[in-house]
């Protein structure tokens, strides 16, 4: 298996990125019941390369750059498998120690690279604040609005009220940027929340003025305004809401703020990326996926929070079965999660971390920041595209320009190829492609092969479509294309923002 | 890494089971911050054995009797290498369909190996029902309670009310036993959801004439009843709903009946444990864990829905950027689930099914029940200890006779002596030790060895203790002991169960 995992990874580009398979294929191909009598080995492993990989979507590809990475690296994989034999399940502190007190030093690890202040660490907050490993980010966000649901509950009885939770839950509003990912939107339908989805900016980012407009808005019909999801890197178009300005009103106004920072959160290793952070302070909890950029595969997701005492609350059941001569003394991360048992997943966190050192997982951001920054060069060199929002990190989005259907067959026609993979978004009303670098194995060549592959079909479909008229070339630092004033808050602001950046993170 | 790996499994009677580590032990024997250079190799596996293992709970040793089992096995580790190594994300169809279509496969070669009716099968139900893969139980019976809320919420609607999704819910109740898990207390806490806790009966079995009752009694408040959590293998006693009587009354009054069979699901692959799954036909979900006596290692929580459409009403939101070209006709498994992302665990499932075979599942199953009846006879013959509910499958609860400060004390020298691991439970009151046999490379000499450290223990325990007065013998297959009779519902019934049984697994 060991060699068979090294073959695939190092001869990866060899496989196709995008599966030709169609539902069903994998069904046909397997007995409908389990064998009766153990099977010999080779047969599986025959299996797998014959029955799964025809079907294998290769996220380790450096042509897949669909959704945002999700990187495994040697050491997250050696971790997981000492994590698989010791397979310990962390519920308790006494069901294994060593599984909760590294999840307490790997957090604090993290938190100290990234930048957070000392209020969400364990050692620097006296035990009252600290993090956790979730396994995803729609499981953090859900605990960050269940925790502060019951704390604004909480509140409202000690104003003398004695109605019932249920009902005052029924007037609690959260609220979220119009980009944020659909994990918020499914935390709010879980907690049966009603979730206020406020309009971005030209930035496709949250600034302070809706949300201070929406929570007197709630206000005014009684309601009761509790939570606020501020994303920091956007699914879309990895956008960033302005914390600097979020902060300040949810501290004022008594909101939960959880900070979603999923995929830019790895970033922040590196300190020129860490201005996004600013306001940080104000919030009640953070979380970002080291299971997307940092190279610790799937799943893994570092949570903070400052008052652990919130999630106890919300939590917190304590059977005779789970107690323990040190309960009390140490933590019980049962107390901060959904479901009771956790895997020991500190340990490919801390193998990772080890392995690369700060300065190693920084190299490997700044690559993936220069990919795409040349990606991003490359799409600008061709008048036929446009880039309708900044691009962030390791992000670009793009379009061709005119009517979305045009891009919209590009894209169909590109994965259907397999040879490289992305899906789209739709950044208010526009069709983009997303473009995110993946792979630490990703070289320029592989970028300029994609970008080969996207300009000759580009040309295809052009061609083939009648609304194919090229727009006249709009020059590289120009300025706004004119049917694009006619925009309200248009995101149409190609270009304008590049002259800025482009060669900063072109090393 | 894999030297050391089967190095300590194959070694594993060598290691305390339990450790001896102090809360904050881990903290100090680290650096505070992450290295900023790589380190070598050598370094991060010298701490492995030097900082972690000092920490950690030996869930794979034989002595290890505590919580339920929760194995592993080298197909297992070797099918989520391989996950790991290809690391993709299996939420929508298209992000990795084999991820998605092994996990349809699975699930339906485990729900027929346990013989469930065909209507929770992908290839049964014509795609209207079938199984997914959960984390863990926790999540599987949030799950089917967030179901069953929303089915409740849209039967309410169409009788013609338009009041908040938010108010019908304060108005709903669930039941479970007072015997469930404490996830399923946790599952209303989330969901701000009314529990009703339902007494159980001498056999710790909840039985159809409790739920009548509540549910007529919560009607008659103006209460909306939706939704049972029925177990199959109690944490406390391994003991069973009976799921016959209980069946009929959900379907007749409209409740949501979800099974937790989280334990002893596994067992029901032997044909001769699957009386108590009687009634199950009229489940709406049912889950267990592979993760905790399959040897699949955790996490892993099969679920099987008979209406898959109730999941999707729940959790249905569909961001562009998830859409695909398949959307609609393959499933989307982010649609049954709280996360959006899964891992592709279908593959450790499917490598443990295939290497052992059903017989040699079955064969390890009974092996594990013959290991638990040949450590409840030798309780049996000592006439110190009691069993106040009757063994089932590779659980005994045992205690010394007398008030619980005995037994108490009992088990606080075991754990901390190390040398085998036991947690408590309450039985009604009564304290007792969960003794679960775990671990396939468990011999009869081990059960024997833990139990003679159990006896000598005791002697020393009954010794020091001003209460220590052993009661008369009680003879094997014999009656209610006086003192016990005074109990209302008492759960002593030592002996009585016993004579039918405990030969019956005693080959």
């Amino acid at each position: 298996m060991i060699d068979y995992i090294a073959e695939y990874l190092e001869n990866i580009r060899s496989r196709r990125v995008f599966p030709e398979v169609k539902p069903g294929y994998l069904r046909s191909a397997v007995p409908d019941s389990a064998p009766l009598e153990p099977e010999p080995w080779d047969n599986i492993m025959a299996d797998v390369e014959s029955i799964i990989m025809p079907g294998v979507t290769h996220w380790q590809s450096p042509h897949m750059h669909a959704y945002f990475p999700a990187l495994n690296s040697y050491p997250s994989m050696l971790g997981d498998m000492l994590a698989d034999a010791i397979n310990c399940l962390g519920f308790t502190w006494a069901s294994s120690p060593a599984c909760t007190e590294l999840e307490t030093v790997v957090t604090d690890w993290v938190g100290k690279m990234i930048g957070l202040p000392a209020a969400f660490l364990h050692s620097g907050s006296r035990g009252k604040g600290g993090g956790v490993i979730q396994t995803t980010s729609s499981e953090a966000t859900l605990v960050a609005l269940l925790a502060g649901r019951t704390e604004a509950i909480k509140k409202y009885k000690t104003n003398g009220s004695d109605v019932e939770d249920a009902e005052v839950s029924s007037r609690l509003v959260a609220y979220c940027s119009d980009q944020a990912h659909s994990s918020v939107e499914k935390a709010g339908i879980i907690g049966l929340i009603k979730m206020r989805y406020l309009e971005s900016d030209v930035f496709l980012s949250l600034g302070g003025g809706e949300l201070k407009e929406a929570i007197e808005r709630d206000r005014r019909q009684g309601l009761i305004p509790f939570f606020l999801c501020a994303t920091l890197g956007t699914t879309g178009a990895c956008a960033f809401d302005n914390l600097d300005q979020l902060g300040p009103i949810c501290e004022e106004e008594g909101l939960w703020l959880h900070v979603d920072a999923a995929y830019a959160g790895t970033a922040f290793i590196c300190p020129e990326f860490r201005h996004w952070l600013k306001g940080v302070e104000y919030a009640s909890s953070i979380a970002f996926n080291p299971s997307k950029w940092m190279m610790v595969h799937f799943d893994c997701t570092t949570m903070w929070v400052k008052n652990s005492g919130s999630l106890h609350r919300t939590f917190n059941v304590d059977p005779l079965y789970l107690q323990h001569e040190n309960s009390g003394l140490a933590i019980d991360y049962m107390h901060w999660q959904i479901p009771l048992s956790k895997r020991f997943r500190a340990l490919k966190l801390w193998f990772v971390i080890r392995k690369y050192g700060i300065k190693g997982l920084q190299k490997h951001i700044r690559e993936g920041v220069r990919l795409a920054a040349k990606f991003e060069a490359l799409v600008l060199a061709d008048n036929r595209f446009e880039i309708p929002a900044k691009r962030h990190l390791g992000l670009v989005v793009f379009r061709l320009i005119g009517e979305n259907i045009l891009t919209e067959r590009l894209l169909k026609r590109l994965n259907s190829k397999g040879n490289l993979h992305c899906v789209p978004a739709s950044l208010k009303g526009k069709y983009v492609i997303r473009f995110t670098v993946t792979s630490p194995r990703t070289t320029v060549d592989d970028i300029v092969k994609d970008w080969i592959e996207i300009k000759n079909t580009a040309t295809t479909v052009l061609v083939e479509s009648e609304e194919a008229k090229p727009r006249a070339k709009v020059p590289l630092g120009g300025k706004l294309i004119s049917y694009q004033n006619n925009l309200p808050k248009s995101l149409f602001v190609k270009n304008i923002f590049l002259k800025n950046y482009e060669q900063k993170f072109m090393k």
